[in-house]
């Protein structure tokens, strides 16, 4: 089997896999924040990580991709060569009624008040 | 001025000073998350290091007690020679509405899953 005829499949935890914890701390960025309420903006549609205007290096911004999905707060899916992401929005509310938004609102606050 | 004399004040942010990604960060701890839970249960009453019972080493416990102390969660003051703690309830309430609340449910929602 060769690289290209290979299904590139990422490694996502289970709903039941994801912890409080993991989530918190994926939050805990200012630019893991930005990613998020963007993608919340973006309503449930595929996002590539080249539609983020993010002020970091390439690697660094796969390491914060990386780390939203491996706590569960997105899905990254390969569509050909591109890396699309979504958030895991059904999973989030389910485990955690409340805490997305809660954050997503914090940090809309947050922001408003660094502008004034 | 000698240090028994010296009022032993501990740093604390303003709550201008408080940021949304380091009270995040501080949460996204198990044993940190449990600190806070017993705190919110305490409803306000000052509670001394030890009242909590914690599976981890004293140095790992004061680790612990600090970060939470330099993100704004908790207020740490002295009496006498003991520490004494206090969740800063209204400054987090007063900058990130239902944060604290969303993040202790959680938890409870968490363990509950946990111990089924």
């Amino acid at each position: 089997m060769t690289t290209a005829t290979k299904a590139r499949v990422l490694d996502h935890p289970s709903r039941a896999e994801i912890r409080l914890e993991g989530v918190l701390h994926a939050l805990s960025d200012a630019v893991r924040l930005r990613i998020v309420s963007d993608m919340a903006r973006a309503d449930g549609a595929e996002l590539s990580c080249s539609f983020f205007d993010l002020p970091v290096t390439k690697s660094t911004r796969t390491h914060h991709f990386r780390v939203l999905r491996e706590s569960g707060v997105i899905e990254q899916v390969y569509r050909g060569t591109a890396k699309m992401n979504v958030l895991r929005r059904d999973d989030l509310d389910a485990l955690f009624p409340g805490l997305l938004d809660t954050v997503l609102r914090a940090t809309e606050v947050q922001d408003a008040r660094r502008d004034d």
